[in-house]
């Protein structure tokens, strides 16, 4: 898609805004979804004006992890493009990610003579586990020619970073997770499958090494396992690909992260939905792409409870007018996926999204529900069309052909 | 859409029940199409409640023949993996396929002064090809190293296959038909056009020499045309590609053939409907997925009988029930093309499909057609997408990407 795109993007001064609801799809409970029980009047005002529709991050049946469903929204495919375990893990710690970096999700662990006993080390409580971290993360600051940073997570996680002088290729990350999967077993190995990835499975056997050296009064964590060893994917940047000088306002690092990956830029936004939309005022005239983030509507549909997620949306329309008095060019709403609160996670059900914007059809919904949205004028339709969409809608793409 | 499932798949212990209503899918006759015109009240009340659709088997505009309906119910991309028809013909008269054979549809043919003059000899009757087929079979039983092997067919119509004594490459079957296509012609030589298909066109050679000299003395049937030269195409497996154990129901060869491509396990099963849903209820436990054929649907549809392709339709929704009963996790009705009786024959058009599964939206469609279906929320989508969507809702697909 983004092929297509080349040589048919064009600047102009319009203003793009995309709200994603984190996991805003749902499933009926009592015969009516989140979406549909919840008291939406401006989303639903918007909806009856609106292009409506449902679309598919992945593929039918495919339920997408948050960094295919953001890719997919900004445009990129999710397949080709994959982001590596260990890069979400850094990312959602708040580390920052570079080119030169192999990204590793790691969990603390108990070894006892030689074979894995807890592969969790008794999910020590993350307090514990964050003075554990800085510990190493003072005492081990360099293997070979990579810098080790840290980032402590929640109780037996953190993510490591072997950043290296120069920028890596993309094969350089393949190493096998050292994590057996299975207590009772010995810890395999780092083991390079590719020339260029030598150098890394090095520098993790030494940090192996290293770390049980540094642990070894401890009675839980005594050692540590390591998976997802990933380099960053190289994706063209929202500039590059789009002509756009995007802004990510998220307020959980992860999503920065992946918006960072694209080339957005990512400032600090601490708070919740209010303090999200406030910047956005504050910041409307630097760029001309905004992608607001609203976590909590994911994570009630995780937690399978219905009724505050759709409280998380509720809260959100009553916020959404002081979008709509800066009166962006296109504003979309959708989410990256959806999260049933039946299902207790991300589920493989198309997405709900409304467009505004002047060139639409509209008056074919009665509200802004999935139901709803099978009636719209979009159709149901990978996700990685968003953009384009929301580019034509911006006047910022040119003819294709004569 | 296979590759992306690689990794993904998991095992449970759900159930998936496919009924496939061969050639299900109408147009209107005095306003209203076959589905539409039957009384199918347990029908219109999954499709109430459950997620409905069109699925379009190959591509717009594309009349699938039953292999390529098939594989796509099944999930296998049918211009990928395409059926010769020689394998189609052997399967469809109840042969079984290996990896060593090479199957041909054969004609019986007139040959007068060495040029065909009929070339179905007279369509001679049924009965009187199965004599003379059966006759061939005990003269030639043997060319070079290949054991031939003969299924009499219909009229003029019947299938051969070559048994080579080891498996055979997929371009082992590049030879051409020896049918010029045209009466008042000479036939035309079997010529490989692959180097692993020269000794298959030397037995092919033979075979028709031996033939002749065996049927020389028959006034019409004097003489054979070989066509559809095929291997057996590799197709992963259910078991490699969805980790499913599945059973093909089914009382015409050719179903069961060709769910045997895909090493569904493939019972004999005489008789009726009733029959087939008998033999489901007492297999339940032994298998995870189960393909249901109902093949009288298509049949007054090819035959332009309107009214019969609607009584077919309600017998099976009269039977419905018993299949409810079982409760099995996901249910999904459809066909395998469209059969419009108006039309005689096989069509283009895309093809109702019902799934009912505790995870869906419902409640907009008003009933099973193909009208309602417009309306449901699995939109209009490549049938190849049926299948992930069955594993979906069956929780046997793990999510793509963190």
């Amino acid at each position: 898609m983004q092929k297509l795109l080349k040589g048919l993007v064009q600047k102009n001064s319009t203003k793009i805004v995309l709200v994603v609801l984190d996991g805003l799809g749902g499933l009926p409970l009592n015969g009516k979804t989140e979406l549909e029980a919840a008291n939406t009047p401006n989303l639903d005002a918007l909806a009856r004006a609106g292009a409506c529709g449902l679309h598919v991050p992945v593929a039918y049946g495919i339920t997408p992890g948050s960094g295919p469903g953001h890719l997919s929204l900004f445009g990129y495919d999710p397949v080709e493009f994959q982001i590596g375990r260990g890069i979400l893990e850094a990312l959602g710690l708040g580390m920052e990610v570079k080119k030169t970096d192999i990204c590793l999700r790691c969990n603390y662990a108990t070894l006892e003579n030689g074979v894995i006993k807890d592969r969790r080390a008794g999910r020590i409580p993350t307090e514990l586990s964050r003075i554990i971290t800085e510990k190493l993360s003072s005492e081990i600051t360099r293997i070979d020619d990579a810098e080790i940073l840290f980032a402590p997570g929640m109780e037996h996680r953190f993510a490591v970073i072997f950043r290296f002088p120069e920028p890596l290729t993309p094969a350089a990350d393949a190493v096998n997770d050292t994590d057996p999967q299975k207590e009772g077993e010995a810890p395999l190995a780092p083991v390079a499958s590719s020339p260029s990835a030598g150098r890394v499975a090095k520098v993790a056997e030494k940090f192996v090494t290293e770390v049980s050296a540094a642990l070894k009064k401890e009675k839980q964590a005594n050692y540590i396992l390591l998976r997802g060893f990933s380099v960053m994917p190289h994706l063209p940047s929202f500039d590059e690909a789009y002509g756009l000088n995007a802004a990510a306002i998220a307020t959980y690092p992860m999503y920065g992260g992946l918006a960072k990956l694209v080339g957005m830029s990512t400032p600090h936004v601490p708070g919740g939905v209010q303090d999200e939309i406030d910047f956005l005022k504050a910041n409307y005239d630097s760029h001309d792409f905004f992608f607001l983030h609203v976590k909590k509507v994911d994570s009630y549909g995780e937690d399978g409870n219905f009724t505050e997620k759709c409280k998380r949306i509720e809260e959100f329309d009553a916020l959404l007018s002081q979008i709509l008095s800066l009166n962006p060019d296109v504003l979309m709403v959708t989410g990256d996926h959806s999260t049933p609160a039946i299902l207790k996670g991300h589920s493989w059900h198309p997405v709900p999204v409304l467009i505004k914007s002047p060139y639409v059809l509209g008056g074919l919904c009665a509200g802004f529900s999935e139901r709803e949205c099978t009636k719209g004028e979009l159709g149901i339709f990978p996700t990685v069309n968003l953009m384009p969409l929301a580019l034509a809608n911006a006047g910022r793409l040119k003819k294709f052909g004569a």
